[in-house]
C-alpha cells in the first residue's frame, strides 16, 4: 500500500489552497463539483479524514461518508430532472483513480445518455458555478 | 420513487430461495458473487433491510454496509492478485440498475483490461464456486 500524499489536489481543496464550487460541508466531509465532469452535474464527495482510497480508510468514517454521496445523489437527481444516479469509486490506477485522497463519484444519469469518458477537458467556471448553485438549492429545500 | 418489490431477486437470495456464492455475510449484510460478471471475481455486496436502492436506503445502514464493501475489496484485490478494484452502484435504469434491492458491485481490475459490458451471459457455477472459494479464503486470512 503506498502512502498517502498530503500534497494531492483534494488536500489542498480541503485546506483552502485550491478553490472549489463548495455544494456541502460538514465537521467530516465535503462534497464540490468535479472540474472535468463526466457529465452534468458530476459532483465528489470527499471525507476530511486522510487516506488513498477506500482500501486504506478507517471504516469509522464510511457511516457519515456514504450519508453525505445519498444526500448528494437524492439533491442531483433533483436538481437536474436527472433519470437516475450512478455512484463510482475507483481505488488505484488500473481502476481509474487519479487522485490519491479516497473520494466518491456521484454521477446525474439522464436517459439514453452514456457519461463521457474521463478526458481531462476542464469545465467552464461559470458553468460548474451554476450547477453548484443548483445542487445546493435542492439541498435546501430537501 | 417506486416502492420495494420484496420478489426481486436479491431478496429471494436473501431469503435463501435462490441459490448464490455466498462469500460473507454477518447480521446486516451479505455478499455474493454476480452470476453475470463484468470481470474475474465479480462480487455484490447487499444489506439485509429492503430498500430500491441508494436513495431510499436508511442512512443508519450505510457504516456496516461499507465496511463490509471494504472487506470484500480488500479481498478480492488479494484474492485474484488485481491491480485495483472499481466500486459501482446503481440508481434507477437510466444508471444501469437493473435489480431493486440496494446493492454495491466490487470489481476487480487489472492493468489493460477493460470491464466487460453487461452483457446477461451467466457465468459457469463452478468458475464462481471456485472465485467464491478464493475470496472466502482471502477473507479467512486477512
Amino acid at each position: 500500500m503506498m502512502s498517502y500524499d498530503t500534497d494531492n489536489i483534494f488536500a489542498k481543496i480541503l485546506r483552502g489552497e485550491i478553490p472549489s464550487q463548495k455544494v456541502y460541508e460538514d465537521n467530516a466531509v465535503v462534497a464540490f463539483m468535479d472540474v472535468m465532469p463526466q457529465g452534468e452535474g458530476h459532483t465528489l464527495v470527499v471525507p476530511k479524514a486522510p487516506s488513498r482510497n477506500l482500501l486504506d480508510a478507517d471504516p469509522a468514517t464510511f457511516g457519515a461518508l456514504f450519508a453525505v454521496v445519498q444526500k448528494i445523489a437524492v439533491a442531483v437527481k433533483k436538481a437536474f430532472s436527472a433519470d437516475g444516479v450512478t455512484i463510482q469509486q475507483f481505488n488505484e490506477p488500473a481502476a481509474g483513480q487519479s487522485v490519491y485522497h479516497l473520494h466518491v463519484h456521484v454521477l446525474p444519469r439522464f436517459e439514453g445518455v452514456p457519461l463521457k469518458p474521463h478526458t481531462g477537458a476542464m469545465e467552464k467556471p461559470e458553468v460548474l458555478a451554476a450547477n453548484a448553485e443548483k445542487i445546493r438549492a435542492a439541498l435546501a429545500s430537501a
